[in-house]
């Protein structure tokens, strides 16, 4: 089947889905555990597969270990299935009611996007994960994985797919693009597909952000800052630092710019030195930073830079508008941190940097749909719409205007004797029967 | 000042303006209203000129009655600054707060976009409506009017900018793209502009989708559709689709095909030609339709077209799936009702048919944010994620996550003897000091 047909198979699969009830979901996301744990056998001999052809070809060891998939990688996917039926359905929320006349109310109740595109990196426990995801908030996903991780993909999109359609979830809502051609492809898909979310490196975010009417969910850069104040407790600005910068390096949520105030840098550069060169980080100092240690310069392009590695730029301001500036001017939006003793401080700082996680006095690292108590996460949005930060089930959702009336005409609301509206807000929510 | 530079203003003063507190905005707001009433006759003289040069160069009728301002207008305009200064200030309001760990909260507050970009029509009323939505919501605004209210608008502009500076709102908040090359180059400003809402024809709006990275608010097409179910009562219907069709016929929520279930078709049809008939409006009927009722034949071509006009499509259907595969095929997502008397067919045709709003038993024509009880509005969406049908403040805000920390770091949360999260929800908001 082509990748248009497949495309659009989601799209009539989502209609239906999207009104298929909470126990016919769970069942199917239950139904999926089972298959897993009863085919383990069929999957670790696909992964098996893939992992020998991967090391033929000599992937990288880190690309390797994410590209396995184990026994107990197949045990927490279930977990994490287990987790998701426990979760409220999201579809069917009523987030506004209105009388607007008697006997015409207005609802506003939440509903599944539709169709959602993921494009994913070669991590097979992905594709259970995003599929549950879309399943559980009823929509139907199109999804694309690392062709490394082809063999394993086929096996697990296969059995989700037998899987769902014995609870009974329309088939097709769940579609595994497999060519190489289709990233390209999937991009020209604005009729059938509602929103793109693409997990990978920079270059491909951007890639696809510049090459799609599809509203995109995602990340480019994440070029995050840690702000330490004058009012900064030393010790706790260099906990925070370190597990900033090193705790996961080659992650979005990790610390790529310090900004230290005058007035305590002084004090704070020499240890911060010395603890950063204690874990093999390199340095990098604007002037200033440089006349009170000894650490290479930073030029421009390195306030721009996510490394992803262990190298950190250090600027010392001369109070925190500067430091604020300097976010919003080189920041990408992810995740900005202040380390300052006073509460007020931080309450200004996180009006002012537009960032989509502001946090006082803890890691950037923190800045995570596990952590942050969202379930899984399907990504982490820097877009200024829809969703911010750490997206789980709720970035899925939209919703529709139900209006139930009794042959209510706007004739009668408009002109000399206009009758007027209530809009009286109603307790109850939108009633089924 | 050049288009790039006015926008990067924008960018500056929407980071000041996302902290200003509600006393100073509503204060602005009520300066506005105050400025409009004293300077009526500079204004009244501006749109004068408008009006003058528009008859010069034969500007139509319709067109011509929108761009004229006249005193009854500024007034309206003033009493819609009085009930915005009522609602509540959207920015800060905490959407979800959570204990991750002692001392470890999470908070996720909502903040304004930062800087909107509105492309207009001409009515130099909307230049007001659209700028104190921006303001009341916090976000910065780059306007660009119909050239022919250009005189009008330009005075408008100077006048809130004058009123809303003494207020103590961040000069460069609003700003006004007057050459006729910026609709073009605002597409460019993707660094500067977070969110476009263009106002106007389809093709317009099309236009702007296919020409920007920016994320586009709007709708392009608005084919709304009324079905017939069998267990409708003909009079309800026969007043329903009149009202949708004929109560204002040029606007995006006026009815363009109807479906109507083949039971009631030999009762409905010649009574609704009738209607539709004493009203002047032409029917395209489908074969099903002209073997009941003489009207000219429909065209593939027309269940695909939003007519604005006095002109309606007629559809008769087997069964009301097949009246909703014809919505989801042949509609626009944006206003489709059903006429009924039973509830339990409406919801179910509320679950399936993919669209903004859905409604039952009521005239397409009540999509309308004035009417939904949102106050003013921005505009009306189709799109799929954010803000869908019609949009107020709610779709100018989004959110960030704010987490007050004591010194956290993620390595405690991880490995062996990893820490587990409480994931406590809090009762309490976030609390500014």
């Amino acid at each position: 089947m082509d990748i248009k047909a497949i495309a659009r198979n989601a799209r009539k699969a989502s209609i239906r889905l999207a009104g298929i009830q909470s126990e016919a979901k769970n069942h199917a996301l239950a139904g999926i555990a089972d298959i897993l744990i009863q085919k383990k056998d069929v999957i670790l001999k696909a992964n098996r597969t893939d992992i020998k052809r991967a090391e033929q070809e000599n992937l990288a060891a880190p690309l390797l270990k994410r590209l396995l998939f184990t026994e107990e990688k197949i045990e927490e996917a279930c977990k994490g299935l287990e987790s998701l039926i426990q979760l409220d359905d999201p579809v069917g929320a009523t987030l506004s009611a209105l009388e607007l006349d008697d006997r015409l109310d207005l609802y506003k109740v939440s509903c599944p996007i539709g169709v959602v595109g993921v494009v994913f990196e070669s991590r097979p426990d992905a594709l259970v994960q995003i599929s549950s995801l879309c399943l559980k908030s009823g929509n139907a996903v199109l999804l694309k994985g690392g062709s490394e991780a082809g063999t394993t993909n086929h096996v697990l999109a296969d059995l989700i797919a037998e899987a769902s359609g014995k609870a009974g979830i329309p088939k097709g809502w769940l579609g595994l693009l497999e060519t190489r051609a289709d990233v390209r492809d999937i991009l020209g898909l604005d009729d059938d597909i509602d929103l793109l979310i693409p997990r990978g490196s920079n270059a491909f975010v951007r890639h696809i952000m510049d090459n799609t009417r599809i509203p995109v969910l995602g990340h480019a850069d994440g070029i995050c800052h840690l702000y330490v104040d004058r009012k900064a407790d030393i010790s706790m600005a260099l906990k925070i630092a370190i597990d900033s910068k090193c705790q996961y390096v080659a992650v979005c949520n990790a610390l790529e710019t310090m900004l230290v105030h005058q007035d305590i840098a002084e004090d704070l550069l020499p240890k911060l030195r010395a603890a950063f060169e204690a874990r093999n980080v390199e340095i990098r100092g604007c002037d200033r930073t440089r006349r009170i240690v000894e650490v290479k310069p930073a030029s421009e392009k390195d306030w721009k830079t996510e490394y992803l590695d262990l190298i950190v730029s250090i600027k010392v301001v001369a109070d925190m508008e500067e430091a604020m500036d300097h976010i919003n001017h080189y920041g990408s939006g992810h995740t900005d941190v202040i380390v300052t003793g006073d509460r007020g401080r931080a309450v200004r700082f996180m009006d002012y940097v537009d960032a989509a996680n502001v946090f006082m006095n803890c890691s950037t690292r923190f800045a995570d749909g596990f952590r942050f108590g969202l379930g899984a996460e399907v990504g982490i949005s820097t877009n200024k719409i829809h969703a911010r930060g750490p997206v789980g089930l709720e970035g899925l959702m939209i919703y529709k205007w139900r209006m139930m009336g009794n042959g209510h005409v706007v004739a009668d609301y408009a002109g000399r004797n206009a009758k007027p509206f209530t809009h009286r807000k109603l307790q109850k929510g939108f009633e089924r029967e």
